[in-house]
């Protein structure tokens, strides 16, 4: 099994030359970046397989985590990890969402399972940090940004999961800020384990009496254990589920009894502050599919590159021994060159997404426009980033061969592990119809005609200017049409949809992959386009540069072989609803 | 968990209007395809979740398969399935593989851990009936055709799988027949269990002296037990690994050493013959693709009806309650539709698939050119049918929601399982390469145009059928085009490929693709066809009227919604392979 290997040279790659900011302390902040490379190497990596063997066991109530996983996890606590972005009021080190950001990616492609749970604590401390009374915040950030606390994103129950208006559990009010809690909740995501002194659930509940659907729920802070007393509350975890992966990551039934919990924000404004973290989690979850990519990526390659078989059809490659390395067959790097293209043309993407997320924090002049883009793009990367990871995780399995259905290689569980991404924090198809029916139609497009001139303007500036590369002015000319068709495309959909609105669920999925390809290519013509000109200035000492003609091979790349599948998907999209739905009930003979 | 039920409707769809040949005991088949589903449907598919939890287990060289796969394989035994297409004269019932491959796909779909032992032991006899000398098929057949014995495919070692050319096992001669072979083989399926009185081992290797390379290799039968004297052959299985799927099947790793074996057929010329064996595991496995998405099929749509979540976007379909089936959910339904349009139409693919098979055996008028053809079509059917299967599955884990993550949900099973098809018999890039280099480019291309003259003619006949229904004439004038370009690509490659041999190892992949879309077209159009003209006859006693619309709609479906995805291949194909070798050895930065 190869080591992984935190992707630091393309990390400070984006941070160097794809910000637009500029980070005045950019030599500190890849510092931190180089520590966290160490930490996820050294400390998390090491205990992602033994984690997956051993599993979390379930006994009377308690939950214990593999032996691996609870040491690894001690040591991200006590390293100080889990605070990186939160403010230093509360403890953090208040540091931006692009190292944020790029820390969480080395953690969830170093160890799936335990980067679930910083970054559900994490989303916790942002809910309680936006929404939460002072008290709250006092009580209960300090020991959740110092890690000794873990927290939960309790929503789920066994009726509803994409539906939450369909949420059961009941709230009693006991006083302005106490309510009794009674209900059980499923699929929660290390809700017990040993490896933390306290866990906090952030639950959401209808208040007695409260209006049918999403517009009745709150939220609430649930401890496990009473802050003030130090007394068990009345919640306990019922059992752990059997799963396909991420078994060192215990996902827990909860069931509350009369629990004690604290109302956080306003009555029933609940789903607004879980929309919260639930935003956040999904830039998290983007983040998973690029480290799925990543460490397909990584185990492909230095595989392909040992093992040999089969003679080479590339003369330039063949040698005399009697079989020739794997890497130096075209399907094989197709499929290595496909993981590469994604991790780093989804890395690109997440970065942009973490500069908008900064933007809105700030409250910087442009603020409100950033915040409209990342609505915009926070589906597609939820989606596209983890359907592409997977497919990453595919092919290293394909790469392995008979070998990669064997747990030795590593290379199946990531598959295993990473196959939660596209169902957990709203499945593709949920992100799909955000994207189309909320952030697109339902804004009359007017976020993605911004967005889509941006890329225009990119196109028209390489293509203008006299110094780029001939390579890059086809990649531009080969971009330019999409980004005048992308917004005609939603046009043509809300035309129909104004006849029948089940149009927009027809074309839904389609659309948002469609959108994915185009803005991947999009990063990559911006990264390939930085490349070139820094391969053509003077001013490459911070930069390898083998990394710059990487980039512009394999921005080539992405635009020959993965960008005409965007094609595919117009002419489906496009295809409307009627085929979809015009078998009847009786016609599926079953 | 919902059970698998056969889809004989569809089977017998097939047999009574897709077969060329006219089955005079059309009757007397389709009650053995009644028994048969009977028994996957009672026996088979019950024990497949028990054996997937229980798993194999390795004690000091043997090996314990699952109570429950063990129960079920003796079953399987008793009732005689293992010689259903086996010749008479050995036990079999010489059932056409029409029959045999149908019986097949229910046996794989309700047990795949038990279809691999099964399909295992009949290619094992087909070698022997086709190569192996009197004494050896006296010997061997009746228990192996009766069950009691089971065979293996020994060819995989450490350092080669797809390069048989690298075996090292070597064959030391004795005398005529008998040899003494030592080495190790790996990834021998059900190589050591304890439901079989005897294990016969085929074995690839090489004869001291012999040429290196494929050409080297010669074809043993290997025993575990000697029939004459009832001993223990040299050979043990020293280990079993830990995988990410087919749990209830033992993958072991056998050490020969020095194990009497029995030359099969001519020295040297044992790739020949496993080839035989070869060429028919890879149609079975074909038959595995369809299982998978049959099984997806059937498990997302049942889930479907029965879980409700959100509000349908389907004014028709909405009712009063909180939440809607998630069938009516446009999105959950272009994943269900797909895998019902990727069983059927894989389903008429394999059957007639079975169809040539057939010819070639029984030397019909025609057999030369139904090899031919049959040879084109095995690296597409392999290929294709499995990565559509395993798509298909991956939508079943996706309509499931978070439920399809865990084990209880029955559905990652499938995907764990079926992840094993892409790989074994030959990778999907295998199949490209054999399909593209060999069966095409080495052909002149002369085979493939004469499958897409039979495209064009269906085509032709159903535009030009005053009776036929306008929709069909659409899809016959949307498949028009791709049997004029299908041939038009590999020439195109085919002159690329004369300059730089790589470009064929380049586009493989993707031609093999279109490839397939192409084909499932071709057939999804003769069943529309077919189903419309039975609609508008008197003559539809036998089929039930729902089936026939549904076929007609499902074809469109596959036509808007699936063979899209052919041009997008087609572009990828046509770009060629610079942008996938361009990167140099210090470009990876890894």
């Amino acid at each position: 099994m190869y080591p992984y290997r935190a992707p630091i040279h393309d990390m400070n790659f984006l941070l160097t030359n794809m910000s637009q900011s500029n980070n005045e302390d950019l030599d500190e902040l890849k510092m931190v970046l180089e520590q966290a490379s160490k930490f996820a190497e050294q400390e998390l990596a090491p205990a992602n397989g033994p984690g997956d063997v051993e599993g979390c066991k379930f006994k009377e109530g308690s939950v214990s985590l593999p032996k691996s996983t609870r040491t690894a996890f001690e040591s991200y606590v006590n390293a100080g990890w889990m605070g990186i972005s939160m403010p230093d009021t509360w403890g953090g080190q208040d540091l931006p969402e692009t190292i944020g950001s790029k820390v969480g990616e080395m953690i969830t492609s170093s160890n799936h399972a335990i980067s679930m749970t910083s970054a559900l604590t994490m989303s916790a401390c942002k809910a309680l940090i936006a929404f939460g009374s002072e008290d709250l915040k006092q009580c209960y950030l300090p020991k959740m940004i110092s890690g000794e606390w873990t927290g939960t994103m309790c929503m789920t129950e066994a009726h509803c999961g994409s539906d939450l208006g369909l949420i059961k559990t009941s709230a009693k009010v006991v006083n302005d800020t106490t309510y009794k809690l009674t209900g059980t909740k499923i699929f929660i995501s290390a809700g017990e384990h040993d490896s933390s002194e306290n866990i906090i659930h952030l639950l959401l509940a209808r208040i007695k009496g409260a209006p049918d659907g999403v517009k009745g729920l709150s939220l609430f802070v649930v401890p496990k254990i009473m802050p003030d007393t130090n007394k068990r509350n009345s919640l306990s975890c019922i059992g752990i589920e059997e799963k396909m992966g991420i078994h060192a990551n215990p996902t827990c039934t909860m069931s509350f009894e009369n629990a004690t919990g604290f109302l956080v924000g306003q009555e029933n404004q609940g789903i607004k502050a879980m929309f919260t973290m639930m935003n956040e989690m999904r830039l998290g979850t983007a983040l998973q599919g690029v480290g799925l990519s990543e460490q397909a990526f990584q185990k492909s390659y230095h595989y392909a590159i040992e093992r040999t078989q089969g003679k080479t059809l590339d003369k330039t490659k063949q040698t005399n021994s009697a079989a020739d390395s794997l890497i130096h067959h075209a399907d094989v790097r197709r499929m290595i060159m496909t993981q590469k293209a994604f991790a780093e043309g989804g890395r690109a993407f997440c970065h942009y997404c973490a500069e908008l997320l900064d933007k809105t924090k700030q409250k910087s002049d442009d603020y409100a426009v950033a915040e409209k883009q990342l609505g915009l793009l926070t589906p597609i990367a939820k989606a596209f980033l983890t359907e592409t990871g997977l497919e990453s995780a595919s092919h290293a399995i394909q790469v392995y061969g008979g070998h990669g259905f064997i747990r030795e290689s590593g290379v199946e569980q990531i598959y295993r592990d990473g196959r939660i991404a596209t169902l957990y924090e709203g499945t593709t198809g949920i992100q799909s119809l955000d994207l189309l029916g909320r952030k697109v139609l339902g804004d009359q497009a007017q976020t993605l005609l911004s967005f889509t001139k941006d890329i225009y303007k990119q196109c028209k500036s390489i293509e203008e200017n006299e110094s780029t590369s001939k390579a890059n002015k086809e990649l531009a000319n080969m971009l330019l049409p999409y980004a005048k068709e992308w917004p005609q495309l939603a046009q043509q959909i809300g035309m129909k949809a104004m006849q029948d609105h089940e149009e927009v669920g027809a074309a839904a999925y389609d659309f948002l992959m469609y959108s994915g390809y185009v803005t991947l290519a999009y990063f990559w013509l911006k990264m390939t386009n930085i490349a070139s000109s820094l391969e053509n200035s003077k001013l490459t000492n911070n930069d390898n540069p083998n990394l710059l003609s990487a980039k512009q091979k394999t921005a080539q790349f992405y635009f020959e072989k993965l960008l005409p599948r965007a094609q595919a998907h117009k002419n489906v999209m496009l295809s409307g609803k009627a085929s979809l739905s015009n078998l009847q009930e009786d016609e599926w003979i079953i």
